[in-house]
């Protein structure tokens, strides 16, 4: 498979329809910020404010929000604010002082896990906590060996960002890393689930021969950024075994799947039948205030936690947690799991009904609000056309994104008070883009 | 010296004189957070409020803060809060869309920076700031060797803690990684200024016999755990020309001593007349939000951006920029770097005057808000009589740790606003204490 080498649905620098005050910005972010940073879109957006699955422009004009898994509860949700500004004016400390806030937090959070997993530590990133395991897991099984998919996406710091070959051939993968193919059934023929397993097998026979001990397999649960991969339900158990049986763990990368939004489970790794050793948790944890975790099982964090300490200064201060609980408080009292189960189902079929009419719409991949659409021409798979159907929807104020390794598919994962008639706007505007499109 | 091997002025899980309740609450710590967690003081401390330069237990008795420099304007500033609670209310998005706010907080920053110092890139924590300085050194300089001080802390991802020997000898320093002696003037009798570039030099000539091509020599400016060393001006300026006279880029590490904090001047590094290659920011920059920072010379990132690029979810988001121009503003509007200045020399003053009539106070080394005070014993350091000072001042309710190698001096770095009456109130319970000590 063709691997993209730049970002998919990056801006180019010059291009694109822009007003001359966001072409003026533009060029300020090129100054200010310098090479390395990135806008979405051919003509990029310029947003000033945003509502529930909404976000508007300077003119008010509102685009319907099909991409952004941050905001999960829904842009600027009242009550998580309500919560922050609270906190913040009352106290906003780090754990090295008793506080209740924390402890309210981490055992509610806890209270959504399987009982083997039993403690949480706090980050502000998903890299933070990606990073962290990785330090716990060399700690725990005294090898180095990462074993990754060949498109992931785990984080950017050093050891993260050497783990994420999504990032492109401009960062290397560490030396202990050991990608093997997405789970995906072009893949893997003889089925996901057995193929999974025996090349994560292969990757640790791999590592034996360089004379590398296994440390981790850790996978996004959903496989986001390899094209979303979430069926048939179970795939994954086998691979997990597999790991622990050559002196492994098995880390569940949440940070993408998590916080209800595959609808039929609160975690992605639930739906595979498994119980990680570690799990780590990011974007959706505090809708936007930078809050991530770890959660493990004791067992993983003992030699760790008997030789070093951890403290992150940011990390579930009183103000993280605060925030944490209101956005867990708002999932449950909402249904915003229940919702993202009946309009992601809603949401799959509506795709596969629109496929009938419309030759560009292959596979559909599902789990709740979180999908992968497959864009075709001429029966094979398109990423040119998948970045104007990209591009034309946001033309028409739909917020949306490619992935894959090749960018041949949709990306949809909106906030998750996405409604039916949300759904409905989308499908019918895909529907009329399709058709332009033709 | 000898190197501390646990925590500083950690809690000892079970011992200390705690209430019911708070044992409780340090218990619930232990099941729900895991053993790498830590507390300070032989009995912790449980906040509840925090306001100005203080912090309120559970039963409205105040603890004056002359420790935590994270809230640096003041616990709970409510210009601060205002900012962060009326743009999470009304946008908080991520740095892809086109947005005014990451602009106009990067341009008022980088206005504070010497003119070559052009570029920001926005992190949630200090860890990621120098983990992204080392990643972009690597890219511009071919190199992976990184020059540190032997009590150094530069955070807690994989590649930072491997970079960060105070965390002690749990965590090995990386491969990489050279540690020098700290510049006192005990480690360097010829003079610190010539001692620590002739360190420096030594340093890249162990990496050549390795064959490691440096790539880094990263100093906080104030040598904050090395036990706060800023004196004399000017002298870090010969060791960055040393590391870059070798291939490698000096990196100011700001965390602790930024934003002001050293009074006479806004940076740390402009203490020592030299402009840094790149300088990574953090702490006190949201007064508590997870904000931090790298700001760089653009040659030094032309490489990594031209090849990679960077995305940081929550890093200069937009509720993120709003926090860090209120604290700009509020540094400017309320005077706190001349009060930092103000109150700094008659903080350091006030200490060598108590050591007149004190043998237990050794040598004050201060730069405004951050000062470095040694405890003796018979004339000798003293890390024992230390942490019984550090512990004695808790109880008379103000709030302090201890730094250092060994652990045998004071760290003091209260909020900005810090007022000649809180340094009164102080002075005079330090006598008291070390009166009760003697």
């Amino acid at each position: 498979m063709t691997r993209q080498t730049t970002m998919l649905n990056a801006y180019t620098p010059g291009a694109g329809h822009l007003s001359p005050e966001d072409r003026a910005l533009a060029e300020r972010r090129s100054r200010a910020l310098g090479p390395a940073y990135r806008l979405f879109y051919e003509t990029p957006v310029h947003l000033v404010r945003g509502e529930g699955v909404h976000l508007y422009d300077r003119e008010g004009k509102a685009y319907l929000d099909t991409y952004n898994n941050v905001a999960s509860v829904g842009h600027c949700h009242p009550r998580v604010v309500e919560a922050m500004a609270r906190q913040a004016a009352t106290l906003a400390t780090h754990t090295r002082y008793l506080h209740e806030g924390i402890l309210a937090y981490a055992e509610r959070l806890l209270a959504l896990f399987p009982a083997g997993l039993a403690h949480v530590m706090f980050t502000c990133t998903g890299s933070e906590a990606n990073d962290l395991a990785l330090r716990i897991a060399r700690a725990c099984t005294g090898g180095t060996g990462v074993i990754v998919t060949d498109n992931a996406y785990h984080g950017v710091t050093l050891a993260t960002a050497e783990m994420s070959m999504s990032i492109g051939p401009a960062v290397a993968p560490g030396p202990a890393v050991f990608p093997v193919p997405a789970p995906s059934a072009a893949n893997y023929p003889e089925g996901v689930a057995a193929g999974f397993a025996r090349a994560v097998n292969d990757a640790c026979d791999r590592m034996a021969a360089q004379g590398i001990r296994p440390a981790l397999l850790i996978a996004d649960t959903i496989f986001s950024s390899d094209g979303v991969h979430p069926d048939p339900e179970g795939f994954l158990a086998p691979a997990a075994a597999a790991i622990r049986a050559r002196g492994g763990l098995f880390l569940a990368d949440e940070v993408q799947p998590g916080f209800g939004r595959t609808g039929s489970r609160f975690w992605g790794f639930q739906r595979h039948g498994l119980v990680p050793d570690m799990v780590s948790l990011g974007k959706p944890m505090g809708n936007g205030y930078p809050l991530a975790g770890l959660v493990l099982q004791p067992g993983t964090i003992a030699e760790f936690g008997a030789k070093a300490r951890y403290f992150n200064t940011f990390g579930g201060n009183a103000v993280a947690a605060a925030v944490g609980l209101a956005v867990l408080d708002v999932i449950r009292d909402e249904g915003l799991q229940e919702n993202a189960d009946r309009v992601g189902r809603a949401f799959a079929e509506g795709l596969r009904a629109l496929a009938s009419r419309h030759e560009a719409l292959g596979e559909t991949r599902a789990a709740g609000l979180f999908l992968g659409q497959t864009i075709l021409s001429d029966g094979r798979p398109d990423p040119a056309r998948t970045a104007r159907l990209v591009n034309a929807l946001r033309e028409e104020r739909i917020l949306i994104s490619s992935t894959g390794p090749a960018g041949d598919s949709l990306k949809i994962r909106p906030p998750l008070p996405f409604s039916m008639a949300n759904l409905d706007q989308f499908l019918t505007t895909l529907d009329k883009v399709l058709a332009r499109d033709g």
